[in-house]
């Protein structure tokens, strides 16, 4: 039987804590990751975040310092804030005008989106849902993308948000919801840790 | 030059909004799909996600109606409702015993994260959004395994959280963070809409 290589991918990434740190990454090799990031999906394809790529090690530095001294942050070869955007209805024409051009979605679909995104968005915990959603859905397939190149990874919640957003100079709307660092596996990680019974959390209905 | 074929899947995947309503998906599939979906990461591995498989026509019929009314619920074998639990650290010496019964973490290690756990989630805001990230992760590792499987996907936002928390009897804690439905596509679906230039969404520092 032939086995599945995404299947196998999905099976055994780690989240890996040791990264060696004589591993570099070339700005071309990061410009990779993010596009590929970014053909994830976003609700009415809003496309709500940002990507801070932290690689050299001033930057590092700064960010290990925030994020509770975990020396990943600085061994990884990059270590990515990635930020949602709380949804501005009003960058919807823009962003869905290519779609547009492209000949399959009617011309007067983007008004109607940007009205049902506004009074979607209006309610500011549902804004602040849809910042964390993307980004995060973002997030997962920047790490899918990196174990498909090779490349070890970790996501990171141990980190203060509201001095990441001064030092990195993000702006009030935009939230940094993970990091994630890229690199080289370290020898010594952990196996992946095993995970609770299906029963406990599938219901078929 | 061999194309990777997991880095091609991301490339390839689209959000369908067409689905072939007469295909259904066996218990086996949708167990399969939700056992990858759990090999996402979660902080700390909490693991605080509910995954609920509607597929019955009944069930169907209930949710659709309480999403906005969209045809793919009904159409799609199966639309997943999942769910962030907001976390709770006392879960963590049991979801964390086996890694110390494997031999890799230290016996004082579930402990230590229980009490860093109690003091992160806390505040509500930060718990809930551990929810939705954690119940994000896991969304978007079904959906690549879906693809992967050669099923059709689309996660949705548009759906009545409270309505959905009554309707299927979520707990106070659980939080419904997308719809995914998966299925066979059906003819029509759109191609993947453009994405936005690198340079607007990537900062490398």
């Amino acid at each position: 039987m032939m086995t599945n290589p995404t299947i196998s991918l999905i099976e055994r990434r780690v989240s890996a804590n040791l990264f060696d740190a004589s591993h570099n990454l070339a700005d071309a090799e990061i410009e990779e990751l993010v596009r590929l990031a970014t053909r994830a999906p976003t609700a009415y394809n809003l496309q709500n975040w940002r990507f801070i790529a932290v690689r050299t090690a001033e930057a590092k530095t700064r960010l290990r310092a925030l994020a509770w001294n975990q020396p990943k942050v600085e061994d990884a070869a990059v270590t990515f804030i990635i930020c949602g955007v709380h949804p501005d209805a009003e960058t919807l024409p823009e962003r869905l005008q290519p779609s547009v051009a492209a000949g399959y979605m009617p011309a007067d679909m983007p008004s109607a989106w940007r009205e049902a995104a506004g009074a979607q968005y209006a309610d500011p915990q549902t804004a602040r849902d849809e910042a964390v959603r993307s980004a995060t859905l973002g997030a997962a397939t920047l790490i899918y993308a990196a174990e498909a190149l090779g490349f070890a990874s970790c996501p990171m919640v141990g980190f203060e948000a509201e001095g990441v957003a001064r030092a990195f100079g993000l702006g009030a709307n935009d939230v940094p919801v993970l990091l994630v660092a890229v690199g080289r596996a370290a020898p010594g990680n952990w196996p992946q840790k095993p995970r609770r019974p299906l029963a406990e959390v599938l219901e078929i209905l």
